[in-house]
């Protein structure tokens, strides 16, 4: 080691499908310094390489500076088996149950190592220094590719008997069950990213006398983001398509309002983003559906980080294993 | 006093809309003794003086036998404002904003006293004694006159930001919203004890054709139980109606099971009862759309203590109030 240290931090890690993002926090939440590595479709074993090596590179940087990491904390796209340390990730090859805590012990060593969801660290990033700041009771609903949720009850993490609560797209919301949904669920098929483009296409599909600007496209190449671009234009089949994801992302935060009577409901993930000026609209949607005086106190946000929210909430997962709160670090005063 | 106690018990109250029942139980949770009483529509202060009333009965009793009364619970058909020791009870004319508390610990003195709904305390009873012993995620649904939850996630009872969680007959599950759902909530108008009589009621007069059991009825005197039976008989007009009721549960229960990862989800309330037996079904229907790893790992049961789990969740609040847990009394041994 050889370094004398006199400032603490915390490492931050958000491992994405294709990306690494890293941070070292200060106790108060600043960054001090921030990095990020491509991951490249690598398989499980080179992945958690990838990991290790950038988790290395983040430590002698620390050390460098004169800074000792008091805790570490990962975001991945997936899930986190607390009780066997390993995780799950669809999108990154071989993570089915990788031992991702034990191959990041070998670099960081005796310190707290804390993995979980991105969907978790999501919310636990809008509590530390976003827009859940303050709250007990609080639901962040990422849509991206897919929906999940993170969730917190009585100011802890609801994680449920197998780690796999917040599974929000699989929220049933529409009687009429089509065998699409198994893949899915509902919610996910109907108003995810992928679920925008796919509800385009088929509505481009079943309608003859349409021909905005989505029909020049190749169907295969419609993306939500296209359609949102034109749903800002007032092309009809987008606005259609758009204003029935208002009423299932209603529908679902309705829902949510009614069993969690949370603070807080904060709509993140790559949609929102472009639709952040939907969220009165969505909030009128659920106030039809939900419980009425939960729905009246209920306030309705976007993401105070937006893409920063996991490598936040990796932090102060970090900050909160070690037992370390929003105190200053004595020798830093 | 005057009179030597030599054992311990905590009382549970389960106050309904026209009768309470109370009964003292041991620390391992035998029943010492039990009464009931009618409450009779009284209003607000009224029957604040029945319980109290009761109260005295049920702590004179326990003396008279030589047992001291450590805590007491109070289940309430309604919701428990915690900070403030009031509670609404729509069907007791005058609760609102009742001062329960206070009025009840003019009888009890110093011990421990904690109200909570009926909905948490059928949790908490089949937590004790019944179908959810030693689950630390699990879901008591309970479908009577309307639809509530008693949720418990991470072994804590969850209340939400202001103590009205589990609002679950608000859950939005139809896509077209009707104006008849702003009064009680998508899936409670659907498949609670209400919904099922007034769903029959609309399909009568709705069908020209049916010519069942259900017409020979006073319409607004049609019930659950009614549809219910002729449902058992193969009446066409009711097995329509209890099997959209079992798509409802189905969906519903998935979305619990979906959002929170529980072990156990338990129907109860005055439904289940008759329709015990449909509980496979309902599960096949839930199955369809939860998150399909969460789904395979919950059990679907009934109540095991029926009408008397209330009576026992307040009888268990009020042991772990006095930090007793299944530990045998002392002086007992």
């Amino acid at each position: 080691m050889g370094h004398e240290t006199n400032k603490h931090a915390v490492l931050g890690m958000d491992i994405g499908g294709t990306k690494l993002a890293s941070a070292l926090f200060d106790y108060q939440g600043n960054i001090i310094y921030r990095e990020t590595r491509g991951l490249r479709k690598r398989n499980g074993s080179e992945a958690g390489e990838i990991v290790k090596g950038f988790f290395k590179e983040m430590k002698d940087l620390a050390l460098s500076r004169g800074i000792s990491v008091s805790a570490a904390g990962i975001s991945i796209p997936g899930i986190s088996r607390f009780e066997k340390g390993t995780v799950w990730a669809p999108n990154i090859p071989g993570w089915d149950d990788y031992p991702l805590l034990e191959e990041v012990k070998v670099i960081t060593g005796d310190i707290p190592v804390i993995i979980d969801s991105d969907r978790v660290c999501h919310l636990m990033g809008e509590v530390w220094k976003g827009n859940a700041s303050g709250c007990s009771n609080a639901v962040f609903i990422a849509v991206g590719t897919g929906i999940g949720a993170g969730i917190m009850v009585n100011g802890e993490i609801l994680r449920g008997s197998s780690d796999i609560s917040g599974a929000v797209g699989w929220m049933a919301l529409d009687r009429s069950f089509r065998q699409e949904y198994i893949q899915y669920g509902c919610f996910e098929y109907q108003a995810s990213g992928e679920g925008i483009a796919r509800v385009a296409r088929i509505y481009i599909d079943g309608d003859k006398t349409y021909n905005g600007a989505l029909l020049k496209k190749d169907p295969g190449e419609i993306s939500s983001y296209e359609v949102i671009d034109e749903f800002r234009k007032g092309d009809p089949l987008a606005v259609r398509v758009i204003k029935e994801c208002i009423g299932y992302w209603g529908m679902a935060a309705a829902n949510l309002v009614s069993i969690l009577n949370p603070e807080k409901i904060i709509f993140g993930g790559g949609i929102f983003g472009p639709l952040t000026d939907l969220i009165p609209d969505i909030k009128k949607e659920a106030a039809k559906w939900a419980q009425p005086i939960a729905v009246r106190q209920v306030d309705f946000d976007v993401s105070g980080l937006g893409s920063d929210a996991a490598i936040f909430g990796a932090g102060y997962m970090a900050l909160k294993s070690c037992n370390i709160k929003h105190n200053p670090d004595p020798e830093d005063a």
